[in-house]
């Protein structure tokens, strides 16, 4: 099932994006496809220096970032998968777009975008091990 | 070229955006691959049905939108492409991620994200014809 592998991707990304873990987040972007963030208000970011660096400023003097990713759905176009997904992060809510190819046999990110939202996030998503009883 | 053909549906998109044509717009989505859609602001449109009601509701009313789209660059994931680029619209600056796949011969659009960015959006770009002399 890649829609499971992809969504398992895109926690990995939040919980690097949580622990605010540069080596983690570098690990989860691509390498040898061409890759692209922008962040809410930021400018358009291209080449895996530029994104990488940009994660860097953001995770600079914090521990960890309180953030939630909800209602995320994957779409498979081929090797490349689309997740749509809202984001709730200190209080306000974004929604986002998260790409990933399938290179070297694993799922890694090639853009990211977030954006302010007016609608409504849906419910947080139970954990793992409560949806398993 | 496959970058060149992504350029031409990426222009497109932003000729029917700005002509308002709800048909011209409907004709450029992908009809079988998942498509989805983030407005500035808005929430996480998914499927057709969704994200072309979106489009006409934006359209509604209107004759013409002041669009120009600056600073695209086309970066091609196999038989999918992702465009990075700016929105220069009423006086504001979006940045957006346009997403196309090939599909039935032609490049058509399965994701479409925009929002308000402090960036300063780079300078217009010259017409086709002055580019050619």
């Amino acid at each position: 099932m890649p829609e499971r592998a992809v969504a398992f991707a895109n926690d990995a990304f939040y919980d690097a994006f949580r622990r605010a873990d540069p080596e983690a987040m570098a690990a989860l972007w691509a390498v040898s496809a061409p890759v692209s963030c922008i962040h809410p208000g930021g400018s358009v970011l291209r080449g895996r220096d530029a994104v990488l660096a940009s994660w860097h400023a953001i995770f600079a003097g914090a521990s960890s970032a309180e953030i939630d990713c909800r209602g995320a759905q994957v779409a498979l176009q081929g090797e490349v998968a689309v997740v749509t997904c809202y984001e709730v992060i200190r209080g306000g809510t974004l929604a986002a777009s998260n790409l990933y190819v399938h290179e070297a046999g694993v799922w890694r990110m090639v853009h990211h975008q977030a954006g302010p939202t007016a609608a409504a996030p849906p419910p947080p998503e139970p954990a793992p091990d409560a949806r398993m009883h």
